[in-house]
């Protein structure tokens, strides 16, 4: 069997020590697929850009199973074959080029961010010891450095590092508070600081305080550090979906005067994943130091505030330098490729407790060059080179305008939902407005009365149907890509988008006007 | 400020909503920006082949870090700018495609693997659920069922999933295990766990059995999800780096009489790091069954030697069917990019545990749509597309031939570095032989007495320093890059090489030169 003339030594036609991963030189075959295999590339981009194209290729996964499988053949594949494969995946790929994807907290990249990965691939290095990634750790050193200063971490020795996303950096957060306060936490586990904690006269359970609006990853940050989810106590917010730190600091107090736990950690959320809002961090603060509590910042979605010109935004993370620990995600706001997250510390020392020798692995006293001694991984793709490069592109000024672009937006917008009181009830919103916006279709006859919220159980049932209808319908007509989500204090499901910074005002509206347009013959059908 | 004629918005030259990350259409920056970064791409790779490129750009850290310094600017730059810095990049970074970077378990990539990048960042969608990541979850599904039917995973649904590296699947087995044992677990934490025991009157501290020559991520696992590293009992190898079946089951029994701990998970590794030993499958399984014991198979580095045509070296993974969760890393010894390692469990529902269900994101009833259901953390890149690319292009049979080939490589080097008794002293080897060697210069006059290894602590020292030496020469002459680790039995420090199925035999054949040249003069010089 051959490829392209070329022995692949497979069946014994070529000597047996040719792994048919090299029946060419590297070069030959790269210049040969990767232009192609570029095309393709640049073909879905420029297809994302025109206004007719589907930003998703199937209106539900049972209709793509049946149309799609996917083969795992015995033998070796011509290039075509595997542009052929390439090629699938572009058909059947969601298209965040459309600008039309509102779905999640990401979308689509820059090209910066492509050359990043094609740089990232093509060195293939392994972020673990620096020997073996001079430029990639050094790029991770001089971001964690930029992202330190940002928030204010300068009165110690700061440190960080790349994580693969917002999950494992809060994760990385709570095992390392737990390590650093119960210091026998490394050597004999949450038996050990049980134990501690019982000789000191204190509750033998750690209790970690996030709010209720925060992300499900400190739950389970809870579950993978042997915490349990009973150690995870949710706070009240109030009704912009801010953790009340009145409501914290009772909670904390409450847990200590009836022994059901030792308070150790306190969450905020910069950014949260429904409404994006912002905990207030100065009064956290407050309360994590009266009582002794690691204050970590789950900054993975609204972070890159911090850049912000406007000064209301910006202050969203004043007081970010009393945090412990902080978790950004460049992939999320600043559009980097995923996956590229970072966790940051105030104070280095504090992650040396994850540190663990490899005699095989670790050969410098330097410990900036052993950077897997930071976590509880060992080997990590280079991702903070995907910041760094864009952070070389747009620099910090080009982040801060990009921020304030995609605010510009939310605020038109809600002006527009505002502008159809008849025909579209908005959500709860951010104080100050983030990027998130939830809203639904309103009954014929009605006005939008979200102001009160006082809603019966019957009317939030119908309200949350029409929902459920128009996210179906907005799935089938695979324009738009938006998700729905249930909003707290049980007002039912709302239609719930991401503004972009990238995306168009007019295809924002066209969004609404379709949203009013479908909800207003489902109440039709209804009545 | 502009880039390239554009308005950036940045300084008020544009209008306010205009993101600098979107100052011209996306296809356009990205004709322009891709084919300048993929030459460069392709430079290195051609720049690779030559026989007198350096492997490492620089023979220590400290002079890398006096001469490159990387900014992090506050405004925005040109297409100039930004493709200086990833020459920048490519300058100062390791070079694998010289086929010289001997020193870890992972090496170049193939095009095929650059291509997958591409399509991966292009697409730029979170495999957490479905709906967003159609073809790439998919291609995880497809995947995980092909590699659970390699290591007979067939009596039930088996199920699996990509993970940031084959520490993170190996701390998610672990956690999985202790979700699954010990039903409080989840809730209440090792707290529970240990609530749990001392009811069933057993000693409250669980254990996890693993050898004594297994990666530190276990222990990293265990100091991750509170059960500390005292829950560590590291078992007894045999000269070949294998654990001994016999010590394991003294070690389970012991632990349970003397109430130190209740055993729970015995992690088996396949491909040890330094040495590329298989411990006993059938065996282990049966200490396992014995004991009610979870196993867990650490097959990061040797679990592609199921693909192998040769039956000496594919019943190495015999018995793999009786494991409850393995671990295998293509990134490793097939040559997909960093990162992509899966975790694969025979049972589907002892995923379940990880389960947490989160409204906002989960919406299907069919659990195949929900992946992020299975981890403990939410977002991921799609890494399982680079393996399924690589399966299209190389088929089931082309991994057998790639990881043959690189055994038919080992045994000659072997074979070379036999043929030279007087000068290299060959360090204990896998049985069979794996893909690592261990080696050091031998002192003029002596013959390889490698045999015996009954060296006093004295000459175990001089022959550390010896390695040491021609580590630093060989760092310094920057052609080969190998590491060293010290070996078990207190029998000091080798040169440690990683045969790749890649890499040239006569390349091999000239390090071993250098080794003993450089190995002989130091001898001269301490005489």
């Amino acid at each position: 069997m051959t490829v392209n003339g070329h022995s692949n030594g497979v069946n014994g036609a070529g000597p047996s020590t040719l792994s048919p991963l090299q029946v060419e030189p590297s070069s030959v075959e790269a210049a040969r697929i990767l232009p192609q295999a570029l095309e393709l590339v640049q073909n879905f981009i420029a297809s994302g850009e025109q206004p007719d194209t589907y930003v998703a290729p199937w209106g539900s996964i049972p209709d793509f199973r049946k149309a799609v499988s996917l083969s795992l053949p015995d033998k070796t594949a011509s290039d075509d074959a595997l542009l052929d494969a390439i090629k699938l995946v572009f058909d059947n790929s969601v298209n965040p080029w459309t600008g039309r994807f509102l779905d999640k907290l990401y979308a689509a990249p820059t090209p910066v961010g492509i050359a990043a990965d094609l740089v990232l691939s093509a060195v293939n290095a392994n972020a673990h010891v620096m020997s073996a990634s001079p430029v990639l750790s050094l790029a991770e050193e001089r971001c964690v450095e930029g992202l330190c200063e940002l928030f204010g971490f300068t009165e110690k020795k700061a440190d960080g590092l790349t994580m693969p996303g917002g999950s494992s950096a809060n994760t990385l957060a709570v095992q390392t508070a737990l390590a650093n306060l119960f210091p026998k936490f490394r050597t004999q586990g949450m038996l050990g600081v049980m134990q501690q904690l019982t000789e000191e006269k204190r509750a033998p359970r750690p209790l970690l305080f996030t709010s209720s609006q925060s992300h499900y990853s400190l739950d389970k940050a809870a579950i993978s550090s042997g915490l349990g989810l009973d150690s995870v106590v949710k706070v009240d917010c109030d009704d912009a979906g801010r953790m009340d730190p009145k409501a914290l600091d009772h909670a904390l107090t409450a847990a200590k005067e009836q022994g059901t736990g030792t308070p150790f950690l306190i969450n905020a959320t910069s950014g949260t994943t429904v409404l994006g809002s912002f905990d207030p961090l100065p009064e956290l603060s407050a309360v994590a130091r009266k009582h002794n509590c690691w204050l970590h910042i789950d900054g993975s979605w609204g972070g890159p505030i911090v850049f912000s010109h406007r000064q209301t935004y910006s202050d969203l993370m004043k007081g970010s330098h009393l945090a412990d620990s902080i978790t950004i995600n460049p992939h999320k706001l600043l559009n980097v490729p995923l996956q590229c997250s970072f966790l940051l510390v105030r104070d280095a020392d504090t992650l040396s407790a994850n540190s663990l020798d490899a005699a095989y692995l670790f050969h410098s006293k330097d410990r900036r060059e052993n950077a897997a001694m930071k976590t509880m991984g060992c080997g990590r793709r280079g991702d903070a080179l995907k910041f760094w490069l864009y952070w070389v592109r747009y620099g910090k000024n080009g982040f801060g305008a990009h921020v304030d672009a995609g605010l510009a937006l939310a605020i038109e917008l809600v002006e527009y939902i505002r502008s159809k009181p008849t025909e579209i009830e908005l959500g709860p919103l951010a104080d100050p407005l983030f990027l998130q916006i939830c809203f639904r279709p309103l009954q014929p006859g009605r006005v939008d009365d979200s102001a009160s919220w006082q809603l019966d159980a019957e009317e939030v049932k119908k309200r949350s149907a029409a929902t459920q209808h128009v996210y179906q319908e907005l799935k089938t007509r695979r324009m738009f890509a938006v998700d729905f989500a249930p909003l707290p204090n049980g007002i039912g499901d709302y239609i719930r988008l991401v503004v972009h910074p990238r995306t168009k005002m007019e295809d924002l509206k066209t969004l609404v006007d379709q949203v009013a347009e479908i909800g207003q013959s489902y109440w039709k059908q209804q009545a």
